[in-house]
């Protein structure tokens, strides 16, 4: 029996941007997106809308960057469907330029979703409410929550929740940092400081662990699930959309068009930009660090599989002298 | 805080041998074994103990799928530990000769791990019998449990739980099939049909959740938990020993060389064998498969990725007549 509440959440496009500065091909764009549409996902995020400046342009930083409203609504043209997703796209606090957006009616997304870390909560909660006053859905997807004080993020958790605008809220597994217990207690948080709103959950696959949380995170009641085609995404990667879907029994999903994307656009995808678990990220994620150090080892090729090497250089980030 | 009962159980080699024939080198083997001393590992599986046969030889088949006592007991002696791991090995039903093997005390095993399907359940136990007889630690394996009709299944719980020469009952994910939820139902009855036995689980990565079920079975209170280096093993692997390690909380583990043996000698073994989780074997996992069909896929280099083929294929076996 499935849950009919359940949304499927595609970030396809907005995830894996992260490690192609989001210069995906238009043809990439649209073949997700049909596929998506196929699929009967529920919703799926283009990229992040950001402010355009001269030093963070559009050759340099990829379209989907900054999603224009043509660039997208040429992807949504491209394919007709009966019930095609809901278009979303990614706020990153501070990055982007509000007073631009148009209001829901005269563009071709649906949902803005704003990504804030705990201490930013204000700066993303503002945007939320004036995304709504535009007429979107909006949500709030706190970042890094491993690694925040605890008692900073009730907080912010307990303005999420007196929020009206925000729609759904965000647990997002930033760093891969996660076992299934401890979605459940982060969980139990949300639940208990934010009783009102719908609950998201992100993965990261650091640790071969982002399909197995979000199932935790179903089991704990959460409805609303990111994932992304083949896992891309930065670092590890994310949840597998394929391996979701078939999870879920509702029958309005169908993974074949999912596996048709991946045989003809991600198995060439792979052979220029590397994705998912390995022994570093695994490393990375259990120690509940950034990925930053992460991608950095892993870019020097030579070296890039020395694990121990790894490991050791990590655990001695702690030995500096600041107690 | 941890739990001291939990048992580490290292199959590298031995599930490992399943990609490559058992042909490990010595110093390869040497170098698990040094590895898993070091890490405090309780148990190492070095490989099967098969009967030799013109056709079924050493040479064609490997060294470690026989498992003489001397060549065992030249890796042993390779390294001198304070606290070396229970040495275990592999009896296959229907593939052994037991009237060949020797008191424990006269050769280099600890214990002797029986793999059985459910309808060889009499033929396991009586291998179990056998080496409880000459003084060894035993197991039984139940293979593919998630293929197996469940009364026939819980007629042999119950009759391992009858016989007290079996010392840990295993449930084992043969397929890869297992999400968490049904890790807890069979786990469940196992522990309702075979109460007086001590659990052990033995996961595949099909679906990316080796790690994570094992995890939990670790929350349903299994105490003996099969992982092997970097998650090698056939097909998508198993549930990677490193992870484990650094999942559990016991001080004795110390996960640094086993990091060291991958950067030293699994990352250059990646480049002559393959083994973890791809697409093909995510479908194969989540349609309860025996992996055969997925290996075959894999091996046919030009196309091995091919997943929209590799599922359309798969659900069209059952499309054949025979309602």
């Amino acid at each position: 029996m499935y849950r009919p509440e359940i949304k499927v959440f595609d970030c396809t496009i907005r995830d894996g941007g992260l490690i192609n500065n989001y210069k995906f091909t238009d043809d990439f764009v649209k073949a997700v997106y049909r596929a998506c549409c196929e699929a009967g996902v529920d919703f799926i995020e283009l990229g992040k809308k950001l402010a355009e400046s001269d030093d963070y342009n559009r050759k340099d930083y990829g379209k989907w960057n900054f999603c224009d409203d043509d660039d997208v609504q040429r992807v949504i043209d491209s394919y007709e469907c009966e019930n095609p997703p809901l278009v979303a796209v990614m706020y990153d606090v501070g990055r982007v330029d509000i007073s631009a957006l148009k209001p829901r009616d005269n563009t071709p997304f649906d949902m803005i979703r704003t990504a804030c870390y705990v201490p930013d909560i204000d700066k993303g909660l503002d945007l939320a409410i004036r995304c709504k006053d535009l007429g979107y859905l909006t949500t709030i997807n706190i970042m890094a929550a491993s690694a925040a004080i605890e008692n900073d993020l009730l907080e912010a958790l307990a303005q999420v929740n007196d929020c009206k605008e925000v729609d759904y809220l965000y647990l997002v597994d930033s760093y891969g940092a996660f076992y299934s217990e401890q979605v459940s207690h982060y969980l139990n948080l949300y639940k208990k400081y934010a009783p009102d709103k719908e609950l998201g959950f992100h993965a990261h696959n650091n640790q071969q662990l982002g399909f197995a949380n979000t199932q935790q995170a179903i089991i704990e009641g959460v409805n609303m699930l990111d994932a992304t085609i083949n896992g891309i995404g930065r670092g590890a990667g994310n949840c597998n959309l394929e391996l979701l879907l078939m999870f879920l029994k509702n029958p309005k999903f169908d993974v074949r068009p999912i596996y048709k994307t991946i045989q003809e656009d991600f198995v060439p995808l792979r052979q220029e930009i590397e994705w998912g678990f390995n022994d570093i990220y695994g490393i990375s994620g259990c120690m509940n660090q950034h990925p930053r150090a992460a991608m950095k080892f892993r870019a020097d090729k030579k070296n890039q599989d020395n694990a121990y090497d790894f490991f050791v250089e990590s655990t001695r980030l702690d030995d500096t002298d600041i107690a």
